[in-house]
């Protein structure tokens, strides 16, 4: 491994200064993608014979776990952007060929890749209205005409829409067929293309900038991921880590920041009538104890998955435990947090407090797709056999 | 019993109307406050030989669930002037004289339960930074002088402090002895002797203006409530009703606005790729049905507590079922709120949203003086036969 | 009300004393009927014009609930007869002629209550291997031939089968439409057209006798219940507090008594190390505390279905109800039963000792028809307005 | 590795056979223990220089989790064996030397091992009743007199107590400071000097003839453990392991197992009125989905817990894994049968089901010391930075 994590560590602290700032505002954390760029990890994911730091996925957790402790809205940008690039760097050219890539796609990704070792940051935009991240329903289309495609629709929590230099964007053929749809990515580069519904205010994770997109853009040929057609079902089965197991990562990240606040503040907030502090009240140990508990085994969880990722990508036993760390994650970092804010009290929970930032945010943890109540039922369809447990996009 | 309730519940769709607003700016509701005056329910709870409703206690838990299904900001602040006038007015001329009560009590607490009904609203400043609500623990001290008091202290979580017109305020007799102090009630009315730390921006309940005060005031002498010194604590063990049920009737009013918001939103919130909407979903049922089970049963906590405090105020098995409700209410209105987000998903979780503003405001009910651990404690303890569960204070 | 809530508590204690012995050897507990007959109890429901004590339904919660605290078994044995004899009561002349039932059906009628008063115990065999108790879904079957009525089929889980002097048995008319079957109650006499499947040795509640029945008997018109096929899913609907309820008040008692059980226990039991018992130790505390606020509800919600039974019995609102004190007894029951077994340790679990006993039983609570998933899934879907949520049986 | 884990893998098909059988009967799985012996697993921790399998923690736990999957009963006895083996393989020349052990510490300990390779089986005796396992509390006694140690006292939960050859007791020398108690260990061979209680007859982990022994006992010498006086606290603070996460072994074991059993049942079980199994319905999906991550989270922990036992035994950070290992283990275990028994129904539950008995046993293991409660006060303690975190002895 690199030094990233090193990086992202030196990072945290200062990310986490400015995180009750970005809060309040429901602001995009524009100085902390800058320090991003300047520390060279807006490359993260890019190999290294196109100058980053060729990272794989367990890599990549290490740096979301240590960002998400200092702002867990920037830790999710960071996620965004290395899903495509990552998930971009892991389409090898063996597997494109395979998947009928065309000649084009190896320049075309080359490309991308480099423009992010040179600081360029890339959203996703799948996710619409009505429909949420179920891949096969998406509504949004896309027509080919002289060479070019008009793609068409409107997009829901898109992560940074408005502050990025380009959206992965997914689309189905127009006139498709309903039931089995021709789905397809492409890079739509920032531009006159994009209309950006601005009106993200959301309980928690509020710096993330996750707005709509009205979308009616033109792109060149290269700008089909791949140069060829229906790649968005295929490379979600190929790589589910990118739209289940990276999410884990901020929300360990955030659970244990969580701890971290609480402690510190148990330790020196006096209890009425008692010599100490509330650290000394038993059923503040209690809980203290059974969160650090939850969080270690949510993060074993999350390691686990990252390390399958890199070495048997896509193998069923590396999906089944990319959904166990999202589920273990989630629900680790919703309780963790609200434990934590019994533990502390109001007193804790002013706003812009860390701790009051944290539970918001960790609120979303169990909720974001796939949720918790997805995610078990898809690892329970698994356990007793079910053939339908298998793609829940 | 009155027509209280039907006004109630003829007020608390507009204050729900209102409540985002209120939320958003940390705001007093005035404009909440002015129609509980104009509805007359500021004298809910003083006798009619005053020109007051006469409402017990029973009633009052009525009306404060109702108008917490509007705005549970709201509710508290109304929770706290029903505890003032309540309590005094439940204050019998037999018990008054019993205490040792000065003959101008009758006068004084006839003049502040007719304001009450011509519209002042008191709150309470008891809670102090550091000490919580142990009241034996409390800090700040009077004086007499010349047959006036001088009082001098900080408080915290005044609710509606700088928005009243007079507050009940505990404190320790300067010098008396620290294992068996005399701490007295004083209603000192809003003036220069308060200075409001106007600086309340919580996580949620963020419309009750719960500021902190620095207190150097003089009352005269029928500023001290009962005319007699050392009320305090035999006034919580015979009332205690008011430091624990009372909140939980805005809990369980606020569980079931979590239901009810969480019912409407999913009945027409369509699912990806399904026919129908997310209320069909089976995961969505388990929540929505386990969820109104539990507020069912908090909400007969409550009312069990709170006829019992009519009938055998201060009884030990009435104070425990205050207990109880407290931390029934308390833990339903959290999982609930949470929970009825897991099922909604994010799209109902945008700040403003009702379901936001519930389950921020709803995070509070463990938490709230006295906490589910210390009551889960205190219950514990009495069950057990312990002598020292009796005095939580 | 009669004084039976005090017969039953005389009782408890006895029942107890044997509770260990029935519990080790999955014996019928012939004793505790032999009393429950002495006492006059099994004609509890029957009309005080038959020689009965004219029980409502909240009374025989009452009753029950005394008996669980003494014997869980017994009492769901007794929740059985109470439910053909209160069932049976509870048609009305003006009901049975509505249904149509025949003239001879009040003389059948009579003489199965005025037998109850002399003693006779009646048990149900309703559900069926593989079916459950969905009783649109029965397998069992009838013929009339002749003036009577052969009834064949096998059933499951019949409390007392072998022991006790009829069954309720359900069965549908052979032949009938397969998505709109006929289904029909008989009263069959024991005898030899009952063969007892006696092989009933489960986890809990091991002192019901629940075994299996092969049945082939034959039955006179007046064993037809009412004289008219097709009463099971009209009763059903009408009075679905035997299905539910009922069980509610089984699981309220035998939760009561697992805090009783543990507060004896842990009173006494020193601490290692410390002076005092564990009662002192503050995650004990919190365990009790906790738990008794929990079956307190639990309680509350059993007898505000049990009077809502009695003043608008088949109400919707009444019905939902009953779900809501089974789902809360069910699972308070288990919960508060385990989490006591935590607050005791290994040396109150001993085979035979009462707390292991209670928490095999309550094991149960959340499991027996309808289970707390089934009961959870039919709230919800009434709360949110489905029309499918009305039907569970 | 050795071959250990395959051979205890091919085991535990065999004992998961008779489980039924000793549980039923609380025997002493006496064919499960000659299979140990017949595989050569009783050397398992035996160095190879003495003819064992010189197995680690690490193995020593994956034997553990595969055994528990066949009889829980039998791996806590195994457990039992491999701590006091384990224990005394662990004390290196080196240390013992540390410690003050005599030369003749290294002869006794050889033979003590070789015996077990040769099929000696060891158990533990050292809490006591109304002591527990606070060792620093433990009321048992030795004398030195002529070279020899007489050892009295009574001992509880000495697993295997009456069928072993050798067993662990610790005792504080008589007369020795309340305060600062001098607490050695002795391998007291069975013999005239042990008289067992055998009235073991629990809820769970029946076969583990878990009895109390009445102890009066002579040793030479080389009895005592190490040659040298009090090593009982040292070695628990050096390798509390033994005394904390290899009982996690076990729950983890018998969790999976729990999942397996019910996953079998579910995929045959018909539902009623539905065409397919159990395995279709959403809730049942949902309690396997949601068990099978907490279980597989449970195994991380444990895994990492005894890979820093092998790496850095006694290293704070490992202490601390023990006991989230333990704390996750013993709960998930508890958790995950009660939720797989609410899935499968009382049809899984006759006594004697695989099911059933492994609900029983897996009640434990949130009692069994450490227990949860005492875990999270410990693992909560040290968070907080608390100075009497650090020794629950």
């Amino acid at each position: 491994m690199t030094d990233a994590v090193a990086r992202a560590e030196r990072l945290a602290p200062r990310m986490a200064e400015r995180a009750a700032d970005y809060d309040r505002d429901a602001a995009f954390p524009r100085r902390d993608i800058e320090e991003l760029r300047e520390e060279g990890l807006l490359g993260l994911m890019v190999p290294s014979r196109l100058g980053g730091l060729g990272a794989g996925f367990e890599e990549y957790t290490r740096v979301a776990v240590a960002l998400a402790g200092g702002n867990a809205s920037t830790a999710l940008l960071f996620n965004m952007h290395a899903s495509v690039t990552g998930g971009l760097a892991s389409i090898s050219d063996e597997l494109a060929l395979g998947m009928g890539a065309a000649e084009s796609f190896f320049d075309a990704r080359d490309r991308i890749l480099r423009a992010a070792v040179d600081g360029a940051m890339y959203g996703v935009a799948i996710t619409e209205p009505g429909v949420g991240s179920r891949l096969s329903e998406l509504r949004s289309t896309y027509e080919a005409e002289e060479g070019r495609y008009r793609i068409r629709g409107t997009k829901a929590f898109c992560s940074g829409a408005g502050h990025l230099d380009g959206y992965l964007v997914a689309a189905r053929r127009a006139g498709s067929a309903e039931d089995q749809p021709t789905i397809s990515y492409f890079l739509v580069p920032k531009g006159d293309g994009l209309r950006v519904d601005d009106t993200w205010d959301p309980l928690g994770m509020r710096a993330t900038a996750s707005n709509g997109m009205e979308i009616d853009a033109w792109v060149g040929e290269d700008g089909l991921l791949g140069g060829v057609e229906g790649l968005v079902l295929p490379l979600a089965n190929a790589m589910p880590q990118w739209l289940v197991a990276s999410y884990a990562a901020v929300y360990v990240g955030l659970a244990e920041a969580a701890i971290r606040e609480a402690v510190s503040y148990l330790r020196t907030r006096p209890v009425a009538g008692e010599r100490g502090a509330l650290a000394n009240l038993a059923p503040v140990r209690q809980r203290v104890g059974r969160a650090e508990a939850e969080v270690h085994a949510s993060r074993l969880a999350l390691e686990r998955a990252a390390r399958l990722v890199d070495l048997r990508p896509g193998d069923p036993e590396t999906n089944r435990w990319t959904y166990r760390a999202k589920l273990l994650a989630g629900d680790a970092a919703m309780r963790v947090a609200a434990s934590m804010a019994e533990a502390c009290g109001l007193g804790a929970l002013r706003r812009g407090a860390p701790l009051e930032r944290i539970l918001r945010d960790a609120r979303s943890g169990a909720i974001m797709p796939p949720s918790s109540d997805v995610t078990g039922n898809h690892l329970g369809a698994i356990a007793l056999g079910a053939e339908d447990g298998l793609a829940p996009w």
